[in-house]
C-alpha cells in the first residue's frame, strides 16, 4: 500500500468541490490554509511568512501559487493544472498583488468567490491585504464550513490511513506503559516509546511510508504533564515530571500516516489502585460507555453529549466536568463536528470521532480515556483497540 | 535560573503595551493568538476549537477568557487581573457572545479597540462571528504590527532563553553528526540525537526547566528530508531517507526554553567531498559571511538581503537562489522583520535573526547554514557557535 493520497482520491475531492461550488453558484475557491491545500491537491508543506494560495475555479484550470523555494516541491507533489512561483515575501512587490491577478485570469475577479480566509492569515510575521480589498468586483464568500462539511465524511482511503495510525499508536502506547516506572522522567519515557515505535513502524511499512505532516512524524506516545495531581489539568503541558507510586497518569498516543492521525488516550495508575481511584476510574469508563452507546447514524452530535451530561448529572459528577465528549478528527487533531450539547450536526456513516469524556478533581487526579471510532451504517467501529480495564492499565510500583 | 518569564518581564511588557495603546489612542486590546496571549500573560496553552481571548484595556482590569477545561490552568499561570471560564465550544451559547459582554464591561465596547485578528481564527473546526460584528460601537483596529513591533526587540531575559536554546541545540547537533552513518535512516538518527540531547538538558537544568511550548519540547536535531538530491528542496519533508556515501545533508537543530527557540542549520557531506561539492559549500559560506558583515544597527533589513543578492549575482548564482537571507525569531520559528529586499525595517540592537542564505541545484544538492545572532550596539553577537567549516562537517563514509 502506498501511504499517500491516491490520484483517484484527489480527483474525487476536486469533483465534489466543483459540484458544491455549482450548487452554491460560486465561480470558484481561493484557499490559503495548508490543511485545505493538502486536502485538495495532495501538496503538504511547511507554513511560513510566505503565502501559498490555491486558485480553484469551478470551470477552468486550477493554479497553486507558491514562493520560489517551494516551486520544484509543488511541481512534484501538487495535483493542480499549474504552479506559479513568486520570488519572496515581502519581496519588491507584495505576492498577494500577483495572486489577485492570477485569480482574475482564472475567472475569479467577479461573481461569488469562496475563501477559507479573506487573504493569507498565516502568522509568522506575515502582513498583507485582504483578498476582498484586491478583488473588489468579486463577492468574497466565507466558505470554510463548506469545505469542512466535505471533510467530515471520510473516504475508504482516509479511514485506512486513520486505522493504520491507530495500529502504530497502539504499539507506542504499549511501549509507553512498559517503560513507565517510578523514578523515571516523563520526557525520557515518552521519547523512548515514541522512537522505538517509530523505528518498528518505518521498518515495517518500508520506503513507501512518508508522514506527510510537518508537525507530526512517525508514531508517538506520551504524557504531556498529566501526571499525579496534574492529571486533573485536562490540557496540561509537560513539566518533565518524575513518576511516583500512587500517581494517576493520563496518556496520549497516535501516528502520522499520509497526513492523518488517530487519538488514543488512557488513564493508568502506578501501584495498586485505592478505592477512590477505582471509583473515579469506573465512573469514567461508564461515561465513555454511555457515549459509545449513543452514537449512531441519524442521531445528532449533541445527543451524544447530552447523554453523557445526564450520566454526569445522575452520578453527581458535574463539579468534575471540564469539556465536551469528543470531536471529529483526521488531518486535523480536532475537526468539526463536536460531541457537544451545542452541535446539532447529524451523525453520518464515515465520520471519525474521538470519544473522551473526562472526570477531573483539582489537586487530586484526572481520569480520561480517548478512543477513535468510525461511524458505520448501524453504530460504530473502533479504530483504537487498546485495553480499557483498570487491571490492564496498572503499572507495577 | 528559572526558565520561565519573570513577573517583572511580564509587567514591563504590559506597561509597554499600555504606553503604545495610549500613543495610538486605543481603548485597549483584544488578543486571540496563543503567541500573543503568552507574550503578555505568560500563559501557554494548547490551541483547539475553543476560543481563548484576552481583554486588555489600557486603563482597567485585564481578563483572560478561557474554556472551563483551562480555568485552573489559567489561574495558576496567567498574569492577569481576572480569569473567567465559559463551559464549552460550541456550547449552548456561543462563547464569543459572552466575550463581547466582557469587552464591553472592560470599556472596550466603544472607541478604538486593537485586535490581532477580528475574532478567534483558530481553525480546529471553529466557526464564529467577527468581533466587529459583536462590538458594533467599537472601531476594531488591526494591531498585529504594533504587537509584533514590540516583540522585535528582545529583552535580556528573552536573549538568555534563546542563548540557552542554542546551547542545547548545539549538543543535539553534535550528536546528530556523530550518529549519522551510511545505511542508517534519518528518522532514527534524528530521534536518537534529539532524545539524548533532551535527556542531558533536562538532567542539567533540573526541575525548573519547562519547555512552555506545546509544539516543541526539549532539544532536537534532524534532517526533515534534506538528504542527497533532496537537499536541493529547501523545505523538504521527511522521507525516512537512508544515508549514503556522497550525500549532501542539510540539518536543523534547536531547543525550547521558556517558550523560545533558536535556529542552527548546517550542511554536511558524507565521505570525502568532491570538487563540485567543495565549490558550492565555499560559495554558501561566502554568502553567509556577506550577510554577517552587513548587519549593524542603523542599516535596514533590506540592505543585508541586497548585499547577499549582489553576492549571488556576482558569482553567477541567481539560478540557484530560492529564498531571502533570514528572519527574526524568538517565540515564533519565523517572526518579522525579514532580511528581504522588500523589508526596510531598521536593524536595532536586541533584534535576533537567523542568517541562512542557501544555494540549491535541483537534482543535485542544496547548501545552507543557518546561525542565530543578536544585534549589538555595533554589530552582531553569535548565539549559535557550531563549527562552520567543511573539514568539521564531513562524516566518515
Amino acid at each position: 500500500m502506498a501511504w499517500q493520497l491516491s490520484q483517484q482520491e484527489l480527483h474525487q475531492r476536486q469533483s465534489r468541490i466543483r459540484d458544491e461550488l455549482g450548487r452554491r453558484g460560486l465561480a470558484g475557491l481561493c484557499l490559503f490554509s495548508p490543511t485545505h491545500v493538502y486536502y485538495l491537491t495532495g501538496f503538504s508543506f511547511i507554513q511560513t511568512e510566505r503565502p501559498i494560495g490555491l486558485a480553484f475555479p469551478r470551470n477552468g484550470r486550477s493554479l497553486l501559487f507558491v514562493p520560489r523555494l517551494e516551486e520544484e516541491h509543488a511541481h512534484e507533489h501538487a495535483r493542480v493544472d499549474a504552479v506559479e512561483a513568486y520570488a519572496e515575501y515581502p519581496g519588491r512587490v507584495h505576492p498577494m498583488q500577483r495572486f489577485a491577478e492570477i485569480c482574475r485570469d482564472a475567472g475569479l475577479g467577479a461573481g461569488g468567490v469562496g475563501v477559507d480566509s479573506d487573504g493569507y492569515g498565516g502568522g509568522f510575521g506575515y502582513q498583507g491585504p485582504k483578498l476582498s480589498e484586491l478583488l473588489r468586483d468579486a463577492t468574497i464568500t466565507p466558505s470554510r464550513p463548506m469545505i469542512e462539511e466535505l471533510m467530515m465524511i471520510k473516504s475508504p482511503q482516509e479511514i485506512a490511513f486513520i486505522r493504520e495510525s491507530a495500529k502504530w499508536g497502539n504499539l507506542a502506547h504499549t511501549l509507553l506503559q512498559q517503560y513507565t516506572r517510578p523514578g523515571l522522567n516523563e520526557t525520557e519515557v515518552s521519547a523512548r516509546a515514541s522512537i522505538d515505535a517509530t523505528q518498528a513502524m518505518i521498518r515495517t511499512l518500508g520506503p513507501a511510508y512518508r508522514p506527510l505532516s510537518w508537525t507530526r512524524s512517525g508514531a508517538h506516545a506520551g504524557y504531556r504533564g498529566q501526571i499525579g495531581k496534574d492529571s486533573a489539568i485536562p490540557h496540561s503541558l509537560t513539566t518533565n515530571a518524575v513518576f511516583s507510586a500512587g500517581d494517576v497518569l493520563v496518556t496520549g498516543a497516535g501516528a502520522s500516516i499520509g497526513g492523518y492521525g488517530s487519538e488514543l488516550e488512557r488513564t493508568m495508575i502506578i501501584g495498586k489502585p485505592d478505592d477512590r481511584q477505582k471509583r473515579y476510574f469506573e465512573l469514567m469508563l461508564g461515561a465513555q460507555d454511555t457515549a459509545f452507546a449513543a452514537i449512531r447514524p441519524g442521531a445528532r452530535c449533541c445527543d451524544v453529549d447530552q447523554a453523557v451530561m445526564r450520566y454526569f448529572d445522575s452520578h453527581d459528577l458535574m463539579t468534575h466536568w471540564r469539556h465536551h465528549t469528543g470531536h471529529a478528527l483526521g488531518m486535523g487533531i480536532h475537526e468539526a463536528p463536536f460531541f457537544d450539547v451545542g452541535d446539532p450536526t447529524p451523525i453520518r456513516p464515515g465520520m471519525v470521532f474521538s470519544i473522551e469524556p473526562g472526570i477531573y478533581i483539582p489537586g487530586y487526579a484526572g481520569f480520561r480515556h480517548s478512543d477513535t471510532v468510525v461511524v458505520t451504517d448501524d453504530g460504530i467501529e473502533f479504530l483504537t483497540y487498546y485495553p480499557r480495564a483498570l487491571q490492564d492499565l496498572t503499572i507495577p510500583a
